[in-house]
């Protein structure tokens, strides 16, 4: 039984991009007849990903209890990588098939994602159940924020903070 | 076997306010005589808790190491919720008795505090105690600053990073 | 099996102290012939130790999973202490003996190292190896920017969180 810890931090796009909002394996669509408020907080996250903290730290933790690098040695980084344009539950697929290629498998893995947006327990066993699916096994998802402090309570970004075991499979 | 991963953050009341301060189980009174200046750095927690960052951020370790919600799925948020007004360790006893329910029992825990204070060194091992006692395991408690920076830095609030292991009492 | 919990953040020294770099066990020098914008880039840490974050993250996890206190109380805080200009390999070195003393012994251990420099990813493995030459298990190493956000993002200083598995001796 191996243990690895994982953490991830993105920046959202300013209003008005109309990036889709990734987080914990689910689109956060913008609500029907959202005024541009309630849009802007709909609003995704900059960069060459879909910015899925919650799975690009979980793809962390998994690759790091197997001693397997981590998602920048996996997948690339920059516009031209190998997972750019990725979602996060597709790379979490390719990592869990990284990881069987070396005789590991996950048994168990957590995540915490703290920021003021999207509310996750609204759909909390969603994502658990998408994140599940794609790793195989049980993946709980928390989620808190900062009472308005620091770069997740000034809305500015959001982070997850994740762990997992691997176990041999040989 | 499965891990959990909790984090949390509060912000301490402004200077005045009198909250009592309550961190990692234990209450951490003003000393006696203390001018001001010093009595503000007993400041508790805004809020509708005690603001017990230590407790908070081990029962979401416990809570998804067992896959069983969070915080705020299992207490609720706000003045009115069944958790208002609770101690953290009281929310320990009973988070660790809905682990029991569902057949989990807590074999591990351990937390970081992150902030500049109250010093935890200097009351470790009862804080320890305190929470070992509530959890029904050993419950290591450690704690660091963040050299002056960033929203425990600067001394706006206290944060907590949390993991946890639990095991099948069938 | 039990678990342990590990942060910890320093500030950079000021652009000119000649402070040198320690991260992951590694010496990070100044380049052949670095101009002064780039020789700041290999500015090390203020304070007494060498301010090996990755380090002292993984003794707090490693301490805090055996239940021997934390890297303040095994190893002192300020110019005087017993830890003062220890390295960060040499003070793991010192901690796996401790444990051994009271009959534990680390299996796993992880670090997420959280700024915009030195840039980890280039000498990761090497950093692996130092650190679990250390540590006598394997230790993985991942790394992660927070967009310039918060004080890693601008560049204040460097962070860490780390996981470890320890297991009885006897
Ligand atoms: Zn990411
Ligand atoms: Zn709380
Ligand atoms: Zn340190």
């Amino acid at each position: 039984m191996m243990i690895g810890q994982g953490f991830d931090a993105h920046r959202f796009a300013p209003a008005g991009t109309g990036r889709p909002l990734w987080v914990a394996g689910l689109h956060w669509p913008v609500p029907e007849n959202a005024d541009s408020t309630v849009a802007a907080r709909f609003e995704g996250i900059e960069g060459d990903s879909d910015g899925d903290v919650a799975a690009h730290a979980l793809i962390d933790a998994l690759l790091s209890a197997a001693g397997l690098g981590d998602i920048g040695s996996l997948f690339g980084v920059g516009a031209d990588a190998h997972g750019a344009g990725m979602h996060g539950v597709d790379m979490l697929h390719e990592t869990v098939g990284h990881l069987a290629q070396h005789g590991y498998k996950p048994t168990s893995a957590s995540v915490v994602i703290v920021g003021n947006r999207p509310k996750i327990g609204t759909r909390r066993t969603e994502a658990e159940a998408v994140l599940s699916e794609a790793i195989g096994c049980r993946v709980s998802v928390t989620a808190t924020t900062t009472d308005h402090m620091g770069f997740t309570g000034r809305d500015e970004g959001i982070a997850a903070i994740a762990n997992a075991l691997v176990t041999c499979t040989d």
